[in-house]
């Protein structure tokens, strides 16, 4: 006779529960606003933007606004339409991204540009982007203006930085954390540091909690790129092995390939030029990451980046907020296990 | 013996030129904050960008900010930032178009899409569009940020539409006068507006400057929408018959329509939804479109709003600037001949 031994009572690991607790209330008024700002009198508009963002997402930036503002107990209600503001830049960049690289799969769904076409997301995606700059000036402040436009410009950069790497095997790990600190890293950390501005927090707190922003994000996508070699397929939001397929030099292939023999380094080349993309590849690829250590090197990487993010905490008092945000950093780099 | 008679000495038309010459030395200054500002240290960037910007293009909205300041006196150079933005608007929107119209030239040359491929198009597209945004933001006008966040949240909406009313042959005149008005003469019309307002020349001049804008726009596409079936090659900037073989219902095409027996009905219909794109259907739609006076109408309808345009200026007194404006809707008008 076996038994089947349940780990029952077993402590959960990190959540991003508390963080979605904290902001529930200000989210329902995000979402209004999200809601309402997305129409317009041009029906596919509403149509293809609310498949993306009705449909999902963890409207992970517009939290860090709205856990921000908590944390430094802002009494107001600013901060609603420009977390709604940073949500849309992100779902224009999303929308942008997929036509970008040929996604088929964005949130779990097909993406946007499969059904409606690549005219109409990038379209769709620059009248987002507009409306995000309507809303900050709605809000009047020159500084949150300041902070999103160059943020928006720098995750430009960060793109296009990212395509003119692509399938150059010889990108260096600086090169690829200059083009995530732009490409993701820039949003987080002005969703941060936005919400200091609105609560007249002070310097000191806006550069905190732009910190926080800025290693939480660069932590988050190292595990995000750590996932697409990972292998378990349920964490999965992106289809599984898209950067490979698409020749990106992430910080999982870049330690692979530096610690590769000849041989691994001929196959790294080959696949990262688009001649290797078979599921074998894949899996071949997977093992050669796995067993180099880059895998676990990558995700090293990301705790401390995210170790980073909560000791930015630091200037804050202890308590709900701080907390959650804590959490989130755990939770963030615990993702791939 | 028979005498080749040469037309000498008579009039030019109308040009251009009395506005170029207007705006001469702003536009120098436009041009370096311009070539400035479109720097990146990510060099694709720069050389995309460049392509388009450094390499041809009337300026014609930047052109507007400036005469508009000339008009009114305006002694200082805030508007240089300001028309520099307004030109990397337009730019960002030709990069998109040019993704979502699949264009093969512009500015008679190769479309920069089809050198760097779109993923590069648009992603420069969004880095001068942010980048527009924060020359607004260092200027610090919440007025002139509000003008042009909603002129581009406009174009986007514009563009949109205008995709989904392509291939409908049912599309009507007013339908097509909201998406040439969004896509086209907003921005026009922001351009203009923009400089009253850092000439704190009040709302009389802005509505006034407003309306010359927006008048023009309309005239200056219903001309650009005529060109593509006139018969002179020469006038031509983009490919000629693109429209025709993309299945835009623009107004030359919704007239010959309406005009059109059951038998070329049918083939509008065909044309339009893309099963009539050889030359010799180009050549056909043209004919109709000649015979039915579709073109000689749509002409007639740009020289009534060239009309309005030049009635906006009447508040303004007369002088270099104000005959130049004036000119300058004649020049724009007098193009398809």
């Amino acid at each position: 006779m076996t038994a089947t031994i349940h780990s029952l009572g077993t402590p959960a690991g990190p959540s991003l529960d508390p963080l979605l607790a904290l902001v529930a209330n200000d989210m329902n008024a995000v979402n209004s606003v999200i809601l309402d700002r997305m129409q317009s009198k041009v029906a596919l508009i509403p149509e293809l933007a609310g498949h993306l963002i009705a449909g999902g997402g963890k409207r992970m930036r517009p939290m860090l606004t709205l856990a921000s503002a908590a944390l430094l107990d802002y009494p107001g209600t600013r901060h609603h339409k420009l977390a709604a503001a940073v949500e849309f830049i992100h779902t224009a960049t999303l929308l942008h991204d997929d036509v970008v690289d040929l996604s088929e799969m964005r949130r779990g769904k097909r993406a946007a540009n499969l059904i409606w076409g690549n005219p109409a997301s990038v379209l769709v995606g620059d009248f987002l982007f507009s409306r995000a700059f309507e809303l900050m000036v709605e809000d009047g402040s020159l500084k949150v203006l300041r902070i999103l436009s160059h943020a928006s410009a720098v995750i430009a950069e960060g793109e296009v930085d990212q395509l003119t790497a692509q399938r150059q095997v010889g990108t260096s790990e600086d090169h690829y954390l200059d083009i995530i600190g732009a490409k993701t890293a820039a949003l987080f950390a002005a969703a941060c540091r936005i919400a200091p501005v609105v609560a007249e927090a002070g310097e000191a707190s806006e550069e905190a909690l732009e910190s926080y922003g800025r290693n939480l994000g660069i932590a988050f996508q190292l595990v995000d790129d750590a996932i697409d070699y990972s292998s378990d397929e349920a964490t999965m939001g992106k289809g599984r092995g898209d950067d490979f397929r698409d020749g990106k030099m992430t910080l999982p292939v870049i330690f692979a390939f530096a610690r590769a023999s000849d041989a691994d380094r001929a196959f790294w080349k080959a696949a990262m030029h688009g001649d290797r993309t078979s599921d074998d590849d894949l899996a071949h690829a997977t093992r050669l990451i796995q067993s180099t250590g880059a895998l676990s090197d990558t995700m090293e990487r990301a705790r401390l980046y995210g170790r980073r993010a909560v000791d930015a905490l630091a200037p804050f008092p202890a308590g709900r907020a701080k907390a959650a945000m804590v959490e989130a950093v755990e939770f963030a780099v615990a993702r791939a296990y």
